[in-house]
């Protein structure tokens, strides 16, 4: 079966609705997608940026939120700018990471949901617990497993791949070809490039 | 008639493919396209960048290339690199606000498709002269009109409106209700907006 990487930053909005869609969507092409949390701010930074490109240019990122509304109105997602952006998405990403495999994506749309569909704060423990008890996890051990020290190298590992692929923003998505795929409005492509499928032609 | 106004610049990589499908998307739809060229490089300069993103980020830039190259395989359009980028667009963007309404998306195409197309430079008088007399147009004329003193302030305003419409990149869309749309892939999404189309709905 082919896999699909799929590498998302939670603090990042466009990667909500990838999030929201990129399993049935897979599933009905036969791709096995593989769940990449990351963070994208150490490869922000060692480019000098310090913020979110949507904050550096509050007209653009008044745009993009603008954007969103539209992309998840047509979803049939709810949406609501969260309170205060970027958020802080590492606490979230070091959960995520120590799930497995079945129970991450689950986690992932869950923490989205709360972000960017009720406003939810996700650099909050309790936040973030209460996602985890909502699921049926034992969010006690979860978090104790995700706070651990001996968890943090793994967060750094999965950003470094993530720099070292050459990838500047979020969503992003891989195919087994190491082919890139930049923003929401490329997963399609993405997902039949994958596949195997040639992309859609247009015109005659 | 409902009217898209399409803002582009010519140096722009991703106006390239908006430019060469727009009017045949817009005329299926029942939408009035108005061109609108202007220049990026002010706008950009007055937040303090002095290149385009895509040169300021090399990895950007890298995929950015790639994803146009997939873009017009897709479409069926000629695709090469362009020598020198950004090219500057001020001699064409002033040749193209000379045109009348009927002339400037031929004129605009054809230059579109020199740059993107075959590689040629736009900056360059000789080329530009070449791609009117080709449409036959009596180029002499033309880029004397265009090159007249009295001719400046037009681009000048166009690129002030731009700016004043909240523009911060192309191509961009705006409908007759002020919606603003960016990129070429919100193309459909801008002219099915203009239309007064819903956009279309995705799930039950």
């Amino acid at each position: 079966m082919p896999h699909l990487d799929f590498w998302y930053d939670f603090a990042s909005p466009y990667s909500y609705p990838a999030a929201m869609w990129i399993a049935d969507d897979a599933a009905r092409l036969g791709v096995e997608v593989r769940w990449r949390p990351f963070v994208l701010g150490p490869i922000f930074a060692r480019k000098g940026l310090t913020t979110s490109p949507m904050v550096a240019d509050p007209v653009k990122g008044a745009y993009a939120w603008r954007d969103l509304a539209r992309i998840c109105a047509r979803l049939g997602l709810p949406f609501r700018e969260p309170p205060g952006f970027p958020q802080n998405g590492v606490l979230t990403s070091r959960v995520a990471l120590v799930l497995d495999e079945a129970a991450r994506p689950v986690f992932s749309r869950a923490v989205y949901g709360a972000q960017f569909g009720e406003g939810a704060v996700i650099s909050e423990e309790e936040v973030i617990a209460g996602v985890l008890t909502t699921l049926g996890h034992d969010a006690d051990a979860v978090m104790t497993a995700a706070l651990d020290a001996a968890n943090k190298p793994l967060l750094r590992g999965q950003t470094q791949a993530a720099e070292a692929a050459g990838l500047f923003g979020a969503p992003s998505f891989i195919a087994d070809d190491g082919e890139l795929f930049w923003g929401h409005d490329r997963l399609a492509d993405a997902l039949a490039w994958a596949a195997g499928e040639r992309l859609p032609q247009r015109g005659s």
